[in-house]
């Protein structure tokens, strides 16, 4: 284990989190809050302690699949538990738990919040919220890489523990590189949002944190009623189509700026991605119809929701938890199925999902076909037996995750809905679950050990549970 | 595709089915019921048909496994099918679709039922119920090649389809001597459990059916109360005790008779599985100590419902929907492992369970160390890589069926926990569920297109889902 990496990559990533609370504390200036001084003093501190342990860059930089991990791992927690300061030190959030809880939530764009009234914070807390959420979408060590320099190309280890889906590709040969255009696309499309919410009459601060939202696909709103506050078609038309977009795989972006759109078109992911939306909408839009003074509206707040749902974003204009079951247990499915690999987005993921298929009937027929063709295709390519493999341990690994956490929430005597969607919406990263911690509810009213352990599914989830399980386990730490 | 073999095959279990029929019409002219010229006539009719199907043996039987999969996939549906008539033309269940519900129900060992007054019956159809828990139990081609002259190797292909569990394996070389022994221990073990209850002072009949019940691990009870109407720790026990035993993989049963008691007590899915027992027991008597007069009392009721759901039999003697959250959760995993593989019970089974969570975490820690053991080790053998592939196959549509039944279950708008476990509890053969479906409580409510949906499930989670699936399937009737 190459130790001296890991601490100077934390450190960097540290120094770098220290400079990005200065625009929380902007912020705070801006709107004269004493908030301010927290988020300055504080980041102050984390740039300076980063800055002394990245000090000296290690002479050997070379690492492994296992460190790639641990870093990654590691970041993230302490990503959140610093992150967690400035709301706990300004009291806007008594207890560090809840803090925390926050903060995670935020990071991993889960948008859970375990505020009752998200109104009562100052400016500088909520950008901080929804910052984070934009910063933890595209990844805070493919930031880390994208702007500091690096000659190593060492980094490819963290950014496919860090990148979520099945394969990772590269844009171009060099990771660097690969990682600035994925943020420069990622920060374009949010200027653009922000740009379509002004025009819509949106304040301009409400269009940026509303957008980072977006973007990271993380659903901290800032008003109680979440979107539906603006109750305006035009700002959920604008929210929902970038909600789309921003669960689409950013490589088919890439493409389709580049002029190569057809490739984008033609990808079978981003298409069952597109079919699956319309399904759920047209299925959810007939199922509720008659809650509704229209099918117009019953249409406008069943795409709004698919659309926040499946993107694992977690905005709400509407109560679900009032619409019939049929239209409930789809919500429920498009938590775990996520948005396309490679985008912002949480949950299992669209390609995933089609791999697991694809490979089970194939599997299915060679039962009766055992001749029969013994590899399966996806965007055109072989899936390696290594893929499949890897996929399978994740679907265990994620089952295993997801059961154990219920059981230990259930220690909480709350009803079997609530318990159950309150681990699917942390482990998928949505954020609003069913019942207790509804669309219309918060996650206050759960224990600590309850919180506590959402917070390790948030990361499992955004980390795509292999890192946050390995880096508890002995092996990876033993020589 | 060999379809005389099939017809021929058929042909042979609609002749038994027939023949069996005529137990519950002698049971029917004891008690001087009507109900018993109706058993003899549907049974003299079936022998008839079943007799003339088979009359000619076909010249070339060898078979395939596609023919197995048909085979067992079409005789189950076909049984279902047929033995519901008696239920339907005694006018005890008036609807065609629920004595369907029913007869499912009792041949795949579920337990479910859409009867509100079970002691209404007449006791030609209280046997039935229970003779096809004794039937399906250890499985009807099982029956059929054991009782039935068979010259041809070929019947291996058809056990291994019905047999449940990821590995099957044959206890003496000849197949047709295996299925006798498997049976002769299990009507052993039967009479004993029928001895047991009789000395405890239960009458004969229900001494017997309920001994089917337990046998199949099936769980229809002849009284509205099921198991909790005699109110006696003896009987618990007894029932308790032979619940766990059958839940035991048969071969561990036959190395305890021949001698070999260590071979079964050294098996890793034994241990495992009483270990589940043990703790899950523990857990729940310390969670609902405080809602019964002694800890004795909670003990008692504690683990004849663990070894009830994990059994998958479903006899109750409390109700567990008034427990905590925790106990029920625990409740709800245990419907989803299952007993061991090779026993009378449903569920995924404790050795694939097992062989999932060893598989991947020896993934999850080549991830890190590439280079480590490859293979997995169960039972003291290595397992292959088809048996893994397979398992992963199995693993995925188990999922793609449950969701797509749950899907379609909640069409009726029903609460979550109920169409949740409607599904969980009939995928796994289990039989009650929770809230609507519940212990004190029966499938009655349901909507004809939910009870066809769990029909297809109970026949999906006995045939543990390749049989039923590829029966709809193209690829198997194309030449």
């Amino acid at each position: 284990m190459n130790k001296k990496v890991i601490i100077y990559t934390l450190g960097k990533m540290i120094k770098v989190e220290g400079i990005l609370m200065l625009l929380p504390a902007l912020t705070g200036f801006l709107y004269q809050e004493k908030e301010a001084y927290v988020y300055m003093i504080i980041g102050f501190l984390l740039g300076l302690i980063g800055h002394f342990m990245s000090r000296k860059k290690p002479k050997k930089t070379k690492i492994f699949a296992k460190e790639g991990f641990v870093i990654v791992a590691l970041c993230w927690i302490l990503l959140s538990v610093l992150g967690a300061l400035p709301f706990y030190f300004t009291g806007e959030i008594p207890s560090y738990i809840d803090a925390v809880f926050e903060t995670v939530s935020g990071f991993t764009t889960t948008g859970s919040s375990i505020l009752t009234d998200v109104e009562a914070l100052s400016y500088a807390s909520l950008f901080w919220r929804s910052f984070a959420h934009w910063i933890g979408g595209m990844g805070i060590l493919v930031f880390v890489v994208a702007i500091l320099p690096e000659s190593q190309g060492t980094t490819l280890h963290i950014l496919q523990a860090e990148m979520p889906g099945p394969i990772v590709g590269k844009l171009v040969s060099k990771i660097k590189v690969t990682a600035r255009i994925l943020y420069y696309i990622y920060a374009a499309m949010t200027v653009i949002e922000i740009i379509l919410l002004l025009a819509g009459g949106m304040p301009l601060f409400d269009s940026i944190v509303n957008s980072f939202g977006t973007a990271g696909t993380g659903g901290f709103a800032i008003k109680n009623a979440s979107i539906a506050y603006y109750n305006s078609a035009y700002v959920d038309g604008v929210i929902t189509v970038f909600m789309i977009l921003f669960g689409i795989n950013f490589n088919m972006i890439y493409f389709v700026i580049i002029g190569k759109a057809m490739v984008a078109f033609k990808s079978e992911e981003v298409r069952w991605y597109l079919l699956i939306i319309s399904t759920a909408t047209i299925a959810i839009t007939l199922n509720i119809m008659n809650l509704y003074p229209s099918i117009f509206t019953a249409f406008r707040y069943a795409i709004f929701q698919v659309a926040s749902i499946i993107t694992t974003t977690g905005y709400v204009t509407a109560d679900y938890g009032q619409w019939p079951l049929f239209s409930q247990i789809i919500i429920l499915f498009l938590m775990f199925i996520g948005a396309c690999a490679g985008s912002t987005g949480g949950g299992i993921k669209v390609s995933r999902i089609m791999i697991y298929v694809k490979n089970a009937l194939k599997e299915l027929n060679r039962l009766v076909h055992p001749h029969s063709v013994v590899s399966i295709k996806f965007e055109g390519q072989h899936v390696s037996k290594q893929t499949i493999n890897n996929m399978q341990t994740y679907l265990v690994l994620y089952l295993v995750v997801f059961c154990s956490s219920l059981l230990i929430i259930s220690l909480q005597n709350i009803d079997f809905a609530s318990a159950f969607s309150a681990v699917a919406t942390c482990l998928n990263n949505v954020g609003p679950g069913f019942n207790l911690v509804g669309p219309v509810s918060n996650f206050s009213s759960l224990s600590y050990l309850s919180k506590i352990v959402l917070c390790f599914d948030m990361l499992a989830g955004r980390l795509e549970i292999f890192p946050i399980l390995l880096v508890f386990s002995k092996n990876v730490w033993r020589k």
